[in-house]
C-alpha cells in the first residue's frame, strides 16, 4: 500500500508515484526481523517492497562507515558513511536497484530518469545490467564531460530545452503515455532503497545525529523511514536527530524550515559549487519538512567557502568526495560551534558521491621537479 | 621472514624489499584458520604479516563478485571481482593499507611511491588518513588531469625527468637514505594485501580460472599467494588456473612466457590504451613467470581493439572500468574461442580500477534534443 505522507490518501497501485494532491507517495512502514546474509538486501529482506533479485544487483550497499579524525578536533565522535564506494560511485545505486526491480515487476522494458549527474549514471548502468532501455532526460545546457559519464552506459540521452524544474513532472506524464517507468529522485522504490543506509548504520552503532546532504529530499526521507522502521520493529530503541543540510546558495528546505512554513517555495537564482544538491524546488521538500518536525530534526545551510574547505579536509584524511558530500562536514563544524550538536555525541554524516565525478579546478597541489640524478636532493627538500 | 622467490635467500629484516639478487622479496606462506568478522582483515587476520589496525582503514576490500551476462554468450560462468568500489576506486587500496601499517611499524613518518595513476592516488590517500607525509614520484611528462587526481590528497608530487623505468629502483635507494618508506608496486606488504582478493573469492565460490590484468606483476603474485595459502591451510582443495593478461602493445611477461624464458626483457616502444598496465620492464616479471609455471598457469595478450570493445561490453552491463580492467574480459573471449578456457568452467576476472579515472575520449553516445513541450514525441522515437 502506498500512502501520501502529507494528506494521508492511500493507493493500491504500486506503480503510482505521486498523490493526486501533488505530493510523493511512499510505502507504509514495514516491520520485520533481520536475517543473516552477506548483503544488506538479504539481511533486511523483510523490510523491502520487492524481492531483491541479486542477479540484477551490481553489489550496491554495504559501504564502509569510517571514523573521522575531524571529530576529535570538534569534540564529537564523527563517522562517515562512504557511499562513494557504490558501483556507480554514489548512494543513488541503492535506490536505482529497487527501482529497476519495480520496473520489471510492472512489465516495463523502458526506464528513465531526470538528472545530470549521479542518478543519470546510476539509472543508465542498472538499466544496462537488467537489459532495459534507458532514457535519461538532461537540460540542453549540460556540460560535455557530464554527458560522457552517462553515455558510457549507452542509454538514450535526451537534451531538453526549457525550464528544467518542470521536467520532473513532465517526465512522469510522458512516461505514463509512452510506457517508460521513470525512476526519479523520490520514486517510492528509490526511497525504500535508501533505507538500507540506516539499516547498515544501526548494525554498527547508535548515532545521536545523522546528517544528510539534501536536494530533492529523497535521500533523507529514506534514511528517516529506515530508522522509524527499525524502531517500530524493536531493533533500535531511540531515533537519532536528523539534520538536512543544504548549500546556502540553494536552500529552499532550510529556508522554509527556519521560517516555520509547511511548504517549500521555489528558490530563486540558485548558485552553489555543490551542483549535485542544487534543486531549487525539491519535489520531496514538503514531506521532508513534516518528517523533520515529527522526529525532532532540523536543517542547516553552509556556504561555498565552508563546503570547499570541508572537501579539502576530507581529502586530507583520504576521502575524496564531490562538493555536495562535503556539506555534511561543513555543517557539523558549524553546528558544534553553535551548540546545536552536543559535544561528545555520536554523529554520522553521509558522503554521497565520488570526487572523481567533479575533479576540482584548483591548482595542481604541491609539486616539485627534478632530474633522476637529483632525486635524493629533491627528497631532502620535501622529506622528513 | 622474507624470502626471495627466485634464489631462495632469506632475510629477517621485514623492511627489506628486494633480494640482493635483484628480485622482489616476499613473506613466507602463512597458514591459518578463518574467523568471523565484518571485514576481510578480521576474517583472515591469521594470514597477515601485520596487525590490521582498522583505525587506519578506509574500508578497502570486501568488494562485490558480480555474475556477468557475457559468460552466457561464451558458454562459461563468468564472475567479475569489482575492485572499482574500493575507497580510491582501485585494487591498490588493499596493498596500500598494509604498506602504510608497515611504514608505521618501522617508525617512518614519510612514505612514497612511483606511479602516475591508481597507486599514486591510493598511497596519497592512505598516507593522509594515517597522518604521514607522502612523496609521489611521477614522470615529468604526466598529463595535468592525472596530477589532479593525485593532488586532491595533498601529497608532495615530484616530477622526475629521465627514464621512468629506472625510477622504481632509484626510489628505493633514495628512500633508504632519506627515510622514506616506498610502497611501490611489489612491496612485500602490498602483495600481502592483494591476497585478500583470493580469500574473498574463495569465500563465495571455487573458480576454475582466475584472470588478472598484469603490469608490474604485484597483483597476480598476491592473488596466487592467496590461493596457495588457502590450499596449504586446507581451506580450498584445488588451485584455479591463473592467467596473466597483458596488452599486446606492452606484453613483456607474455612474450617471455610463450618463448619459454625465465626472465623478462624490457619491452621496446610500449604503446597501448591500457596505460595502467603499461610497464615495459615489470619488477615482478621473473617471479610471475616462475609462479605461473609452478601452478600450471599461463599468459595471454589482447590488442587495443579487443580491449576497447570489452570495455564497452562491460559498461553495457553496468560496469564502467578503465581500459586495463577490460583486458581480462577480452582475454576470456579469446581464450574460450581458442579452447584454452574450457566451456562450462567457472571464470573470475578482476576489474582493477574505475572508468571515471580515464573517461573515454569517444563520442557523446546516443543523443537526441527536443523542447520541453515536444518531450512525448521525442520519447516516441527513442522508446519501446
Amino acid at each position: 500500500m502506498l500512502r501520501c505522507p502529507i494528506c494521508g490518501r492511500e493507493y493500491e497501485d504500486h506503480g503510482k508515484m505521486r498523490c493526486d494532491c501533488g505530493e510523493p507517495l511512499e510505502f507504509e512502514p514495514f516491520r520485520g526481523r533481520t536475517h543473516t546474509g552477506k548483503s544488506v538486501w538479504e539481511r533486511f529482506r523483510e523490510f523491502l517492497p520487492v524481492e531483491p533479485d541479486l542477479n540484477l544487483s551490481l553489489g550496491e550497499g554495504d559501504t564502509p562507515l569510517v571514523k573521522s579524525r575531524l571529530g576529535k578536533e570538534l569534540g564529537v565522535r564523527l563517522y562517515l558513511k562512504n557511499e562513494t564506494t557504490n558501483p556507480t560511485w554514489s548512494f543513488k545505486d541503492r535506490g536505482t536497484f529497487l527501482g529497476i526491480l519495480a520496473a520489471i515487476r510492472f512489465g516495463y522494458r523502458n526506464v528513465g530518469t531526470v538528472s545530470t549527474g549521479n542518478m543519470a549514471a546510476s539509472v543508465a548502468a542498472y538499466a544496462a545490467r537488467a537489459g532495459l532501455k534507458a532514457h535519461i532526460l538532461v537540460p540542453s545546457s549540460i556540460a560535455p564531460e557530464k554527458v560522457r559519464q552517462i553515455a558510457v552506459y549507452a542509454p538514450w540521452i535526451i537534451k531538453v530545452e526549457g525550464p528544467y524544474g518542470e521536467l520532473y513532472y513532465k517526465s512522469l506524464e510522458a512516461g505514463e503515455k509512452e510506457g517508460i517507468y521513470f525512476i526519479n529522485s523520490d520514486n517510492p522504490f528509490r526511497i525504500e532503497g535508501y533505507k538500507t543506509i540506516s539499516f547498515e548504520i544501526a548494525e554498527e552503532m547508535s548515532p545521536d545525529y545523522v546528517i544528510v546532504p539534501t536536494s530533492s529530499g529523497g535521500l533523507i526521507r529514506g534514511i528517516i523511514k529506515g530508522f522509524l522502521e527499525l524502531r517500530n520493529s524493536g531493533l533500535v530503541e531511540e531515533l537519532p536527530t536528523f539534520i538536512a543540510v543544504q548549500a546556502e546558495g540553494c536552500s529552499p528546505i532550510h529556508r522554509a524550515f527556519i521560517e516555520g512554513k509547511n511548504r517549500v517555495e521555489r528558490f530563486k537564482n540558485p548558485h552553489t559549487v555543490a551542483h549535485a544538491i542544487e534543486n531549487p524546488y525539491p519535489p520531496s521538500g514538503n514531506a521532508v519538512l513534516k518528517l523533520l518536525r515529527e522526529t525532532g530534526g532540523f536543517t542547516a545551510a553552509v556556504n561555498d567557502r565552508e563546503i570547499l574547505k570541508a572537501r579539502e579536509e576530507l581529502a586530507c584524511e583520504g576521502l575524496f568526495v564531490q562538493p555536495a558530500s562535503a556539506t555534511g562536514i561543513a555543517a557539523v563544524k558549524r553546528l558544534v560551534e553553535e551548540g546545536k550538536i552536543e559535544k561528545g555525541s555520536k554523529v554520522v554524516s553521509v558522503l554521497t558521491g565520488s570526487g572523481l565525478k567533479t575533479l576540482p579546478a584548483t591548482g595542481p597541489g604541491k609539486v616539485r621537479g627534478c632530474r633522476l640524478e637529483e632525486l635524493e636532493d629533491c627528497l631532502k627538500t620535501t622529506g622528513g
